[in-house]
C-alpha cells in the first residue's frame, strides 16, 4: 500500500557528502529506541491522543450521524477555518473528490453539494465567494478550535449577517462549530444557543486534526468515504509504531531527513507526481514547518533550528524548479510522492503529422508522468542530490489515510530528534498581539503603509 | 503605483548579523554601475528584446485581431502548456479575473469563454478535464516556445484526437499553436496545415514571456484588459531601467537579495497579503529558480549558486510557516506583496453573542488583513529576520503589468550580481534524456518503481 524506498538517500547513491551512511543511521538507533519508548509511555499515558483518532468508532459514528441529517439540505458547504482548520479538508478533498467537483452539475456529484474552503480574510476572495451563493442552500462549518481565531471568527460574523439579512432567526441552522468540547467562545455559542456543533478531541492540535470532525465532517458532507479514510490510517498503525527504525517508514523517514538536516540540506522538498496530492505537499508544509521550526530546545537553550519544507508538483515543476535543484546549492533532500497506479488510462494516440512524437504513440500519459518521475530521481542523483520516493498503490482514501498518518508520526518523531516540542507555536503570538494593537491603535500608521 | 519599501532589509532594522549596512550597498554600486552599462549596451544591440515587449504595439494588435476572430465561438479555452508557457497565465488571470470566474454563468463573465490551465500529464488530471468538456465547443491554445515539449505535446496528441472524433476534418479549427515563429515542429504543422497560430518573439525564453501571445492571447480571450497590462508594463519600464541603484526599483531589489544571499540568507520568500496575488508568487518561483539556480559561473567555475524562492499567501500561512519565519534558522528573507486598496469593502458586522469579536466591530476586512501583514512585518522584524515590502496602490492590469516587468529585470539583474547566465536551463537536459530513454527502454524497471 505505502513503501518508502530511500537507497538514493545514502551515501552509497549519492556519495559520502551529502549521502546519510549506513553508520550513521546505525549510530541514532540508540537514541531512537529511547524516543520510540518515550513516545509510546506518553501514548499509553493518553499524552498524545491524535494516535487513536483512526480508530475512534465513537467519533466517526458522530461525524456520519450529522453528515446524513444535514445531507441533502444545502448545495454549498463553505469551510470558515485557517491554518490547521483548512488544511487536511483541502489535501484530502482535492485527492479523493472528482478534480472538477465545484464544476459538475449536482446528478454528477453523486448529489453531494460544492466544496469551498475560505482560509483568509481578503474582502475580494471572501466577497467573491458569498456573491457567487445563495444565503438559503448555503452550510458553513466554522472551524476553530480555540474559539478565538481572529480570522475566523470575522469570516463567521460577516457570514452570520449574510445569512440573516435573508433567512431571519433560521440562521442558525446554517452553522455547525467545530471546536473545543469544553472552552472557548464557540463552545459557549453552541453550549447557550443550541446550534449544531462538533467536538474536536482534547489534546489534539490544530496541525493534527485531520483525522477529527475539522476535516472529517466536511469531507463526509462532500461525498469522500471517510470510514475508509480513517481505516487506511488504521491499517498503517501497527507500522508506524514498529520499534524497529528500518521496518517503521515513519521513524525512518523522520530519522533521514535529521541526518540530512545535520549535513546541512535545510531544505525539505515534497514533490508529488499526482494532481490529485499536489496538496498534500502544502498540508504537510504546515505540519512540519510549524513543529519543527523552533527557536528553544527542550532543554530551554536558544537553538534556531527547523527544516524549510518547499512544495513542488511533478511533471509541472521539472518547468519551474528542477534547473535549481539539480544545480544550485546542494542545501535540499526530495521527496516523491508516486503512486503506482492512476486509476484511468489516457493513451496517447498516433499524430502522423507530428513524427517527433512518435515514440510516444501507444503509450499511456500515466507511463509518461512515472518515467519523469524516475528520470527526475536519477538525474538527482547522478548530480549527487539526495532523494528519496514514497510508493502508494494508488491514490484512494486508504493509501492517503495511511499517509497522512505516516506524516504525522515522522513529525512528532523529527521533533524528539531535534530536540524541540513539535506541539506548540510559540513564535506566532508576538504577531497576534500586534496585529490586535494596530486594529485597536494604529489604523492611521497602517494606511500610510509604515511598517515601523 | 508600486513602491519597495526596504526599511527592514537593513542593518538598522534587523541588527547587524543579517542587515544589509548601507557601506554594503554602497561597495556594490560600482559593480551595479558596470551591470546596467552592460545591460543597456546588450539591450542596444537587440540582444534582450523582452525589455521592449510592452511597447510592441504590432504584437498587441495581432493577438487583439485573433481574440476578436474567435471570441464567442467558443464555451471553453484550454491551455495546453508547462513552466513558462502556463505559469504567466495562471497568475495574471487569478490576479485579474473573476475569482470564481469558471463557476459564473456565461452572461456574468461578460460573454467569455471558461479557461482551463493544464499544466502537467497526469491522466487524472487531464482525463477529468476532458470530461467536463464538449469538443464542439472548446479551444485549445498549443503552447510551447521549441515546438518539442514532450507534456504539451502528448497533451496535443491526446486533445486533437478527441476533437477529431467527434468533429472530424473541422479539428483544426479548435487549435491555436503558440510557438517560435520561425522553427519547429509545432512552427511546420502551421505552415503545413494552415492552422491558427501566434509567434513567440524569437529571442524571449520560456520564463519571460508574460507579455507575449503565450499569456496574452488566453488572457485577452478570458477578458482581461492586456492593453493596460502591456500599459502598466511600459510606465514602468522608465524606473527599470535607471541607472541610479536606489531609484530603480528592480535593481535595488535584486541587490538586496543578493547581499541577503551572500549572508546566508539563501531561502527567499514571496508571500503576498492577496488572494489574486496568490500565484505571481508561483509564477516568479520559475523565474528566479530557474535564472539562478546555476552550477557554472559564466567564467565557466564551479559555483552551485541560487536562492531557493518559496510561495506563502498571507494572513493564511501565518497560521502554516511563520512559525518556522520567526524563530527557525535565520536563512530567509520574507517579500510582502501588499495592495493598498482591495477594491471592495466586506465591513464586520457587530455579534452580539461573541463579545470577543467587538473590538472588530465596523472595521473592515481589508484593515485586518493589513493589519495582519504591518503585524507580521513588525514581528519579523523584531526577530531580527530581514524583509520588505512591495506596496501596490491596487490590484489592476497596470500595478500587475509593472509588477511582472519589475521582477523580470530585477531577476537579469541579479543573474549579473550572482555572475551566472540567468537565460539558460542546462540541468533539466539529463532528466529529459533520462525520460526518453526509460520510455523507450525501460518500461519493465518504471513498472517495479526501481529508481537505480
Amino acid at each position: 500500500m505505502l513503501e518508502l524506498d530511500y537507497d538514493n538517500m545514502l551515501a552509497t547513491a549519492v556519495g559520502e557528502e551529502y549521502g546519510i551512511a549506513p553508520t550513521e543511521l546505525a549510530a541514532l538507533m540508540p537514541r531512537c529506541a529511547r524516543i520510540h519508548a518515550d513516545l509510546m509511555a506518553r501514548h499509553a499515558a493518553g499524552e498524545l491522543p491524535f494516535y487513536d483518532l483512526p480508530t475512534d468508532r465513537a467519533m466517526l459514528t458522530t461525524v456520519q450521524k450529522l453528515a446524513d441529517e444535514l445531507r441533502g439540505r444545502f448545495e454549498n458547504v463553505v469551510v470558515l477555518g485557517i491554518g490547521g482548520s483548512a488544511l487536511g479538508t483541502t489535501a484530502a478533498f482535492r485527492a479523493l473528490g472528482a478534480l472538477h467537483h465545484n464544476l459538475l452539475p449536482r446528478k454528477k456529484r453523486g448529489g453531494a453539494p460544492r466544496l469551498f474552503v475560505q482560509d483568509n480574510v481578503d474582502p475580494a476572495g471572501f466577497g467573491a465567494t458569498l456573491e457567487l451563493l445563495e444565503p438559503h442552500e448555503t452550510l458553513f462549518l466554522v472551524i476553530s478550535k480555540s474559539g478565538a481565531t481572529v480570522e475566523t471568527g470575522s469570516q463567521f460574523a460577516i457570514a452570520r449577517h449574510w445569512v440573516e439579512e435573508r433567512q431571519g432567526d433560521a440562521w442558525q441552522d446554517h452553522f455547525v462549530l467545530i471546536t473545543d468540547p469544553e472552552q472557548g467562545a464557540l463552545r459557549r455559542l453552541a453550549n447557550d444557543s443550541g446550534m449544531r456543533s462538533c467536538a474536536i478531541p482534547s489534546g489534539v492540535g490544530g496541525r493534527f486534526t485531520v483525522f477529527t470532525p475539522v476535516a472529517l465532517l466536511p469531507l463526509a458532507l462532500a461525498g469522500v468515504d471517510i470510514a475508509a479514510l480513517l481505516a487506511g490510517a488504521a491499517d498503517f498503525m501497527t507500522r508506524a509504531m514498529d520499534a524497529d527504525l528500518l521496518a517503521n517508514p515513519a521513524y525512518l523517514n523522520g530519522a533521514l531527513q535529521y541526518l540530512a538536516y545535520q549535513k546541512g540540506l535545510r531544505i525539505s522538498v515534497m514533490m508529488p507526481y499526482s494532481d490529485r496530492l499536489r496538496d498534500v505537499a502544502d498540508w504537510y508544509r504546515q505540519l512540519w514547518a510549524e513543529s519543527l521550526g523552533k527557536r528553544m530546545s527542550l532543554d530551554g537553550e536558544d537553538i534556531f533550528v527547523g527544516p524549510t519544507p518547499v512544495k513542488a508538483l511533478g511533471a509541472t515543476d521539472q518547468h519551474s524548479q528542477v534547473q535549481l535543484y539539480m544545480e544550485g546549492p546542494c542545501d535540499k533532500t526530495v521527496t516523491f510522492i508516486a503512486p503506482r497506479d492512476y486509476g484511468v488510462k489516457v493513451p496517447i494516440p498516433a499524430f502522423a503529422q507530428l513524427p517527433e512524437l512518435a515514440y510516444l504513440t501507444g503509450r499511456g500519459m500515466d507511463e509518461l508522468l512515472r518515467c519523469e518521475q524516475q528520470a527526475t530521481a536519477q538525474a538527482l542523483t547522478r548530480n549527487h542530490r539526495p532523494n528519496c520516493t514514497i510508493w502508494l498503490s494508488e491514490v484512494s482514501p486508504r493509501t492517503v489515510g495511511a499517509l497522512f498518518y505516516l506524516f504525522e508520526v515522522q513529525t512528532l518523531f523529527a521533533g524528539a530528534l531535534f530536540n524541540v516540542n513539535p506541539l506548540d507555536q510559540p513564535g506566532v503570538e508576538l504577531g497576534k498581539q500586534l496585529t490586535k494593537k494596530l486594529l485597536l491603535h494604529g489604523a492611521a500608521d497602517a494606511a500610510t503603509g509604515s511598517s515601523d
